[in-house]
């Protein structure tokens, strides 16, 4: 392939041969010992550091092409490679590589009263398709989580990363090769044409999950064009909230860390809930703070007397997911109050409440609904690996099959297992 | 509402109230205690005896307008209680009543590097849809999985059952407003205008799943206009192989047992896979026990030299889920073979293979892509019940979610849930 000009059908029949080829791949890698696997993975990182310079000079002409077509700022810098960031790909396959193999594992084998023993296996889900924006990296850690996890994958990166991410497949392809399995294992969509992604989105016989990765038009497009399932990832407007019952120190230190720490991840807390028996020292001692670090507040009326300089927060403020130094601040009566708050305006992604009142703890969380409840804890922490997952494609804000950060076995899924002995059903 | 006829805006109108209260009272139901939740069930099966007869008046006005519309023999025999059909739904919720509650259990909490502690916890999934056909014990019976797991639900149940599932769902309203929960906790939708499934479809705001319990028909217009994630309960076209190790009583009496204890379930095997090495004293055995039960034979060339009576099958038998007596019969030369088989013509619902060859049951358990994998056992086991689940909502055919006979487990999710003490991340 690899042509620049070709018509919609064309392209559509490319990708159906993709899917087919990633479908017949999906039944040999499913079946993949674990050390062929981890030896595939350190081949790679081998391969990426021994060709560093060539996929550097690639990136070079994507790079030279973006410039050109008036890309600059943070959209360049994250089509940069270095050596250091290839270095950093390499060592995320051996950390890959050294992660443990969620396929194959039998949980809950028992012993029915009919005799039959039945329990469930841990199996690849098969094929992934992989839609990402410009950051060349993508390629190598969504291929490696694939890759460990058992599935082929489909990726299709962002057309301005094009030669960049054929250098890093092609490094991919070879060490499959020295490995003995398959090159279609991995399969990178070659075409900058932008009818690849509808026609992908249409392949339900032979994807059968797709990841999006990057900003919210991408994954907007990509849900509601695709007929196949999506891991969606959508807003992060966290709420932090200060209980009654709250130690201060605690409260303002992850309060703070919870804003400051990075603005523009979604696990940042965009709207502090406080309640109103701990407003006055809680917020004259974080205002100064948020202030010092630059951090617009937009308050209830109760606020903005306690912090000088806050300005009104409007309805829309609550729904806001800023990603960026600007801050929603309420005071509520109850904790109560708080939930509903975060039921009404937030989206499910990551809120903690600071107590130390072990009912109210407990209340929080069971009764607030999202991907990951805490207690005394930054938000900041929604991660895959803060969360032990020891790797993260993404994170989940669906609340089917996968919720919150999506690790290897979030790649996976259980099949039951029945084992009898001639056994026959009265 | 129960207005015959209404314009398909208002039905829209209609059921985006059912959904918005839904979702309230979901948040209410979601945090109920256990023993509330047994409670209401088991003030529902003394309610559904109590009015018994008040129930089989409604249910024979349906039952006398179906026939005169026409409908006959299992069609109506479906939609037709008795005395016993209503006293087995009252068992049926004391028996859910019994099951462990899956709402609250905290997995695999564990410290952190960082000194956060990580696990999840398992949360009902919210409001979820179930829409079906004429059986009316399906109100009864998926309302009281979707209670005990939490979950508001929204029924919709066939227009020729409606009288019959206002009885039943007035039932469990009552008991609703007994035990204090709120009567949305189950609606069932009350007109019997069609547009109403199509509206219901739309509410991905408050619906969090659908669970269409059918035929075919059903189930494919249910996915193609479904904007909210279905699980979907597709074709059985389930395999039996008889390795060259089986043990021959074994392979007989599990081969006759997966074909002709039921036919039309969806567990029950469609094509019999025979090793060439053990083909002959299998068939010969097999043949006339399918002849005198009536089950019709359609074969390879090689089958048909040792079934008398056998036809011959074609490329469209290998696909089809006959759900009567009908067995397709190949005979194929190896494991391989098989799986191939398997891969190529099947629907991933229930395979089994059997055989004394440890090896061979390995990989055909750990290959074999499909939601029960069996050895040694009858296809027909595949069934909640019989796995242990104490209860089936249905059977899923996806991968993602839950696969396989789905239980109560299967109606919730996992949040994670991070307890730290004053954490920041650095």
């Amino acid at each position: 392939m690899n042509k620049v000009v070709q018509s919609e059908a064309e392209t559509a029949v490319d990708l159906k041969r993709l899917g087919r080829a990633a479908r017949a791949a999906s039944k040999i890698l499913a079946n993949a010992p674990t050390g062929q696997k981890n030896e595939l993975l350190r081949a790679v990182a081998k391969i990426l550091r021994a060709r560093s310079d060539t996929i550097l000079r690639e990136n070079a002409i994507d790079l030279e092409f973006a410039a050109r077509d008036g890309l600059q700022g943070p959209l360049l810098d994250r089509l940069e490679l270095t050596p250091e960031r290839v270095d950093a790909m390499a060592d995320g396959l051996i950390q890959v590589a050294g992660l443990p193999d969620p396929v194959g594992e039998v949980s809950g084998l028992r012993r029915q009263p009919s005799g039959i023993e039945v329990g469930r296996m841990r199996v690849p889900l098969g094929v992934i398709g992989i839609i990402y924006e410009s950051r060349p990296n993508v390629t190598a850690d969504a291929a490696a989580l694939c890759l460990k996890s058992g599935n082929a994958s489909i990726l299709r990166g962002g057309s301005e990363a094009l030669r960049s991410n054929l250098a890093i497949a092609a490094c991919i392809r070879d060490a499959l090769a020295e490995t003995g399995l398959p090159s279609e294992c991995v399969q990178v969509v070659d075409t900058a044409d932008r009818a690849a992604v509808g026609a992908l989105l249409q392949l339900t016989e032979d994807i059968d999950v797709i990841v999006p990765r990057g900003g919210r038009g991408l994954i907007e497009r990509v849900i509601s064009e695709s007929r196949i399932p999506v891991i969606r990832h959508l807003d992060g407007n966290c709420h932090v909230f200060v209980d009654k019952a709250a130690d201060i120190d605690k409260a303002v230190a992850v309060a703070y860390n919870a804003k400051c720490r990075r603005y523009g991840i979604c696990g940042a807390m965009e709207t502090l809930l406080v309640s109103e028996k701990i407003a006055a020292p809680v917020l004259e001692q974080l205002g100064p703070m948020y202030e010092a670090a630059g951090v617009e507040i937009r308050g209830c009326a109760r606020t903005r007397e306690l912090i000088s300089g806050a300005v009104t927060a409007t309805e829309e403020d609550w729904y806001t997911e800023y990603l960026a130094p600007v801050l929603a601040v309420r005071i509520v009566t109850s904790l109560d109050e708080a939930i509903e708050h975060i039921h009404e305006y937030g989206s499910g992604h990551t809120d903690s409440i600071i107590t130390e009142d072990l009912s109210a703890s407990r209340r929080f969380l069971r009764e607030v609904d999202s991907s990951s409840v805490m207690v005394n804890a930054s938000t900041q922490f929604a991660d895959g690996f803060e969360y032990g997952l020891g790797a993260e494609i993404g994170i989940s804000t669906d609340k089917l099959h996968v919720r919150g950060p999506v690790g290897l076995e979030g790649l996976t899924t259980q099949k039951f297992i029945v084992i009898g002995d001639g056994s026959v059903r009265s």
